[in-house]
């Protein structure tokens, strides 16, 4: 695992006093209050944190005066049929690292309170949100926009940090930040990866020995194609076989490889240094998310 | 006309510096610096100002440290069929107006810079939405719940002061800032009316004449409900027939009268002293609405 050494190591750790924040109010209170001449880095996580997650918040904690964690595991983005209840948590753990890494404020709420009886608002992203993810989760990015619509609104950062992990998810938020005209920046984190190149997520825990073997097709799949375009390939219907060719063969089962532009995620047929390419791959039953700048 | 006394006349006319603001920017950076200690008022107008807008700015006025009145006729709230092209518009007698009454900031911008090429994000308030007025106008409040959210986040409000005569446009806008947790609260202030009876409404501007007068019989069905239910009357099918038959014979042709819970608009068999009732109305090719509580 990639250790990121934790940054502001200026103050002793006996003066790290880390808060955590429950209650609604109590949050939109703090933040209400933000001193004007500081800055607030936001990092919304769903918990279980790992190196990707601990990336975001030293890069917060470098640029912001001040840095709020938020966990909370959004049932508004979780399908029907989607891992809500077993989607891996570990509070304890996760504090722990933010002590570590000297965090301001840990915003843990409820559910409950987040969604409480009669909730009925919801934030759209047309186009982006129908897409890639989007086709095979259909309400999931409606459920991501409006839960950081809250967020935000509840936090109040200057900068909020998110890894390009979640690609369409940076192009989401970034889309609906500026449509509705929040004053939040989104800071984009390059992805943090596993020595053999298995981009982390929390969702890897799922995985058993032989599927976290199998899982490295996802990244192997990337590395081909940007290797073949290096060579001078630049028809994406090709790449996309050869890639496919290459999942198939360790057993994982594509939900999608797409190439497509980088900010508006249609599709393009010839590379450009413009294309972002993207894949979701089932291995067993863990659907796992990939991607990289072709060029 | 009701002709409201303009508040916070301390201040000598000339020392009036109301200040128009066409720029998202500018709105955004002015609200980022408002002072902690002194609170915002908001009356968001689509301009066109009338007695009813006016009793807003007053209010806000004697409430707030600061009023900030913005002036858009949002297309996103406007059918394809409906009334966007001829909406009236008077900038300069608004501006006139609202210097009259030592408003601090007039928000003007364009629709370009509101709904930019590549738009894409919106706010939906389920349920609510669909019913009553959002029947008849799919889409329309989608584009007030939107247009609401920019403009909080570009002018950051303690206080929104709207008018009743929108009843379900408050209930709407109420439920979406609470649900994203918007740090601003709404103040709902009484519906204004001529002399007469007909609420006040930049619609009434259509009405020639003959229609104005026949316009009388949406107060007068309200008063009629209010007048039947004082004198024991509960049964809304009873109420909703009478008020029927006298809008119909002043040649009003009816698009609802609706008895609603005054929470959560779902029709009502019986009047309680929680029941809001409301009718939206043909006079010729203007439709408008009115509203009171049933007790």
């Amino acid at each position: 695992m990639n250790i990121i050494a934790p940054a502001r190591n200026k103050i002793p750790d006996s003066a790290n006093n880390m808060q955590i924040i429950n209650d609604l109010r109590d949050m939109q209170n703090l933040s209400l209050n933000w001193e004007r001449d500081k800055s607030v880095g936001f990092v919304p996580t769903m918990g279980y944190l790992h190196a990707g997650h601990l990336s975001l918040v030293a890069k917060s904690n470098l640029q912001c005066d001040l840095t709020v964690v938020s966990i909370f595991v959004n049932p508004a983005q979780f399908g029907p049929q989607e891992d809500l209840n077993t989607y891996p948590r570990d509070f304890e753990h996760d504090l722990n690292l933010l002590q570590q890494y000297k965090v301001d404020y840990v915003f843990f709420p409820s559910a409950e309170m987040m969604y409480p009886a009669g909730y009925l608002t919801w934030v759209e992203v047309d186009k982006l949100s129908s897409v890639l993810c989007g086709a095979s989760r259909p309400g999931h990015f409606r459920g991501v926009a409006t839960v950081i619509a809250k967020l935000v609104n509840l936090v109040k950062p200057n900068y909020m940090f998110m890894g390009e992990k979640d690609y369409q998810q940076c192009i989401v938020l970034e889309t609906m930040l500026r449509d509705l005209n929040f004053p939040t920046e989104i800071v984009r984190c390059p992805i943090i990866r596993e020595p053999d190149g298995l981009a982390m997520s929390s969702r890897n825990k799922y995985l058993n020995s032989d599927e976290r073997q199998k899982a490295l097709c996802l990244s192997q799949a990337l590395k081909l194609a940007q290797t073949l375009i290096k060579e001078g390939e630049k028809e994406t219907s090709v790449l996309q076989k050869k890639m496919s060719a290459l999942i198939t063969q360790a057993e994982g089962r594509i939900d999608y490889i797409a190439f497509v532009d980088r900010d508006t995620l249609q599709p393009v047929n010839a590379v450009t240094d413009k294309t972002r390419i993207l894949l979701a791959v089932y291995i067993g039953k863990t659907r796992l998310i990939d991607n990289c700048a072709a060029v």
